[in-house]
């Protein structure tokens, strides 16, 4: 039996299920695991001396145009979604990588605010809120890799202001490119069928692979190894065995 | 210069700057993050083939006898105790060990229900709460090796029940103990100067050692990435480099 694909709603209601009264989880818990993992990857394929400057993109969080498109996700859920790139940074700052964070539209929950001032007290810079593109274009020029971490499985087009002028610059750099569940612009069923989105060298799934990753050719790791076998076999994802005890698994043909 | 060992009242203060406002972390993310490294160091040392059967063994929590003794102690702190225990032992059975927990005085709080259920779910066995030492007997009877999250370092001895009768029994087991921050029944400061302490092989200091196991000389590892540099700067840490992205560190003579 091979892996399972998710949709985006089974994607969806696992996340759930981790955080129902059953399965306890706090979105801190699942989120601090999740970047992990993020990070873990990148680190894994980037090495510190030769890719130092990480430029870790986050998504709107759960605010903004993302969230009146996430109509029946719980409030909670789409928390996940630009929160993991900030653990991620953090994490990457603890490695010795220098991260800085692009975050154009910043969560405004409380959590969003915590792992903010985790970040800024690590000293990771974030790039300044601006009209224009100059200051990402700036942060680019000294960027070694990209973590794309800015829409993950709710995401449904269109790509909105300000990650619409944000998403060509990222991919006219032509620098390396870790994405974070989903490559972003990517629908998360079907791929990049609109060709507007990134073309990650790397794919870090949580959880499980998306549908529209079916196709991705590049290294592909698995992350957010919390999982309980009943969940797995419930939802019969058949998860391939993470090696010792690490967080993250390479997933290969 | 080398690293410093840490009294219980600079370990308490270093805690309370990660948890204030300064710097955001929840509870959530540092027991996270400590039980994933207790786990890993364990799992570093015991392999799973040879030593699948782990007894977790959980301090009193928040609430009891110890609670008493923490004056001066915020809530939040004491929770940090005892609650590893249980993170650690979710993850154990991720990577695929059998751990039994024995946590004979467990937490009201919200935390430790969840960080129960989150352990239920995985199917991972607790000892019954009982008025005699039959049912630890029967658990040590199959154990492989002991994770002993009993006391921390907020400890001050005497020894109350029942960790009284049940320190002797871990000790007589004569089975390899992983201790999480400070043996049981060790001094933070002073080490093992009752003598009553467990002789744990392997020792898992976490954020930095504690005065109290200078003289300890097992396997010594260190977890709990995540203190910001200029924390451990304030603080004059001089912790050693973990290396990679690793979440646990040996360190050496």
């Amino acid at each position: 039996m091979s892996m399972k694909h998710l949709t985006a709603k089974l994607a969806q209601q696992i996340d759930e299920e981790l955080m129902n009264q059953a399965g306890a989880f706090s979105i801190d818990q699942l989120m601090e695991l999740a970047g992990l993992a993020c990070a873990q990857a990148l680190a894994r394929v980037y090495d510190k001396k030769r890719y130092p400057n990480v430029l870790v993109c986050c998504g709107p969080g759960n605010q903004g145009a993302l969230q009146k498109l996430v109509t029946g996700l719980s409030a909670k859920l789409t928390l996940l979604e630009g929160g993991d790139g900030l653990v991620a940074a953090r994490h990457l700052g603890m490695f010795g990588y220098t991260p800085t964070i692009f975050m154009p539209k910043p969560g405004s929950k409380d959590i969003y605010q915590r792992l903010k001032s985790q970040c800024d007290n690590m000293k990771i810079k974030t790039i300044p809120p601006s009209n224009d593109t100059s200051a990402l274009r700036d942060a680019l020029s000294s960027t070694n890799v990209i973590l794309d971490a800015i829409f993950g499985f709710s995401f449904k087009g269109p790509i909105r202001s300000p990650f619409d002028s944000a998403l060509p610059l990222l991919s006219g750099s032509r620098l390396p490119i870790v994405s974070v569940d989903i490559p972003s612009g990517w629908d998360v069923e079907e791929g990049n069928v609109e060709g507007v989105g990134l073309q990650p060298d790397v794919l870090v799934s949580l959880t499980a692979p998306k549908l529209g990753v079916r196709s991705f050719n590049g290294r592909h790791f698995l992350g957010g190894r919390f999982i309980p076998k009943t969940l797995e076999e419930k939802f019969e994802l058949n998860l391939p065995e993470y090696p010792g005890s690490d967080q993250i698994l390479e997933l290969k043909e």
